[in-house]
């Protein structure tokens, strides 16, 4: 594959996402590698010239989880002049064989807006592309070292999911259409950081009138069996 | 003066900036009107190659209100491929006098992260850039028409605004220090373009824990004298 042309894409301008998914009670988001770096990066990318921005972003999404319908939210655009840091994209591009002229476009000073999307970790196929070897989700707890500012990235989605926790029903799009109240708890709980209590998450939650509540769910003792309950649409 | 050349600026990205002021129970903005044009845009510029993206957008505002201090966020960036119009750009540097080569940088496509800035409007000196006749408050609910899409940026701006009211205290910084109740709701009813009840208002405030009490302002009639209030400083 030859090296991507600047006649092709808008210099200066890339594309992060951070990708959140929960699973097992915790917070994750995906991460690639890159080839023979070691190096961990967000999914991100390129605008066509003759592509919306918001296109750019879903195709890459969908490159990478085969996901179409996702949802999407841009939060914050990165333009701080310590990002430019040519020898990263040169050591990348190296690392998978490419000789790179010292002009090269990929090696400029780069804005990124960054987006961060919500998925059901169950319905995902990862594809790395053709940099990287892996991509993978980690626990939002454990990352390990990220290039550039992508560590301040990460930071800057996690804070705006917070302040967006009540307000854009975000917990709904990180589980299946139906789940307990537990099990949204634990989606809260993963998103703030910390334990909550029961009853008043409960309360809050009913007071809120974003849920319809559905049959329970039967797990054999009865007495105990959890009402199940899906986000409201409207 | 010369066109301003690409060595000085990163092509393709711009800012453009959503400055709020309230004056006279009424929410306003600040617009340019671009010389032999008629034509009315958000006051916008471009980021120079060792200029952090902030800092272009400070400057920017500093050169047209003279303020240094002001309170800035960022909140969208828009890079739709329908904003790619060279003709207006082109049109606005011909009317300056300019001869405009086809291929120079300002009149390729353009991404803009925008910006909204709440300010006091009685400390400002407006100072029009060298391609505008004027820089003025314009009435939100009376706008003339604005080039690009620099009315979509406006009700982003807006939006963004009402969403942030309770949690950012948006409306102290579009006041003076001390003020009245009746002050605090005005600016909430002019952000929120409706009319709110008096006493329900009043007592959400007061339940948020957010405000101080000082002394009451004496107008003459003391019996019906308000009380002065400022956002509590942490």
């Amino acid at each position: 594959m030859p090296l991507p042309e600047v006649s092709q894409y808008i210099p200066h301008i890339a594309y992060d996402s951070v990708v959140f998914g929960f699973s097992k009670g915790k917070l994750k988001i995906l991460l690639m590698e890159y080839h023979d770096t070691g190096w961990h990066a967000l999914p991100g990318g390129f605008v066509e010239r003759t592509e919306n921005l918001e296109d750019a972003v879903k195709r890459g999404l969908f490159e990478r989880t085969g996901l179409k319908e996702i949802y999407l939210e841009q939060f914050h655009t990165f333009g701080d002049i310590g990002r430019y840091q040519p020898e990263v994209m040169k050591t990348i591009l190296e690392a998978n064989g490419y000789a790179v002229p010292d002009n090269y476009w990929m090696l400029d000073r780069f804005f990124s807006i960054a987006y961060y999307a919500l998925i059901d970790h169950e319905k995902v196929t990862l594809t790395p592309d053709s940099l990287s070897d892996s991509i993978t989700w980690y626990d939002i707890e454990h990352l390990p070292d990220l290039i550039l500012d992508h560590r301040k990235i990460v930071q800057k989605a996690l804070q705006t999911l917070r302040e967006n926790l009540d307000r854009k029903l975000i917990g709904g799009n990180l589980l299946p259409e139906r789940f307990t109240m537990n099990e949204l708890q634990s989606v809260y709980e993963a998103i703030l950081g910390q334990k909550l209590r029961r009853t008043s998450f409960q309360r809050k939650m009913l007071s809120l009138d974003i849920l319809d509540r559905h049959e329970k769910l039967f797990t054999g003792k009865s007495h105990k069996a959890p009402y199940l309950y899906s986000f409201k649409t409207n």
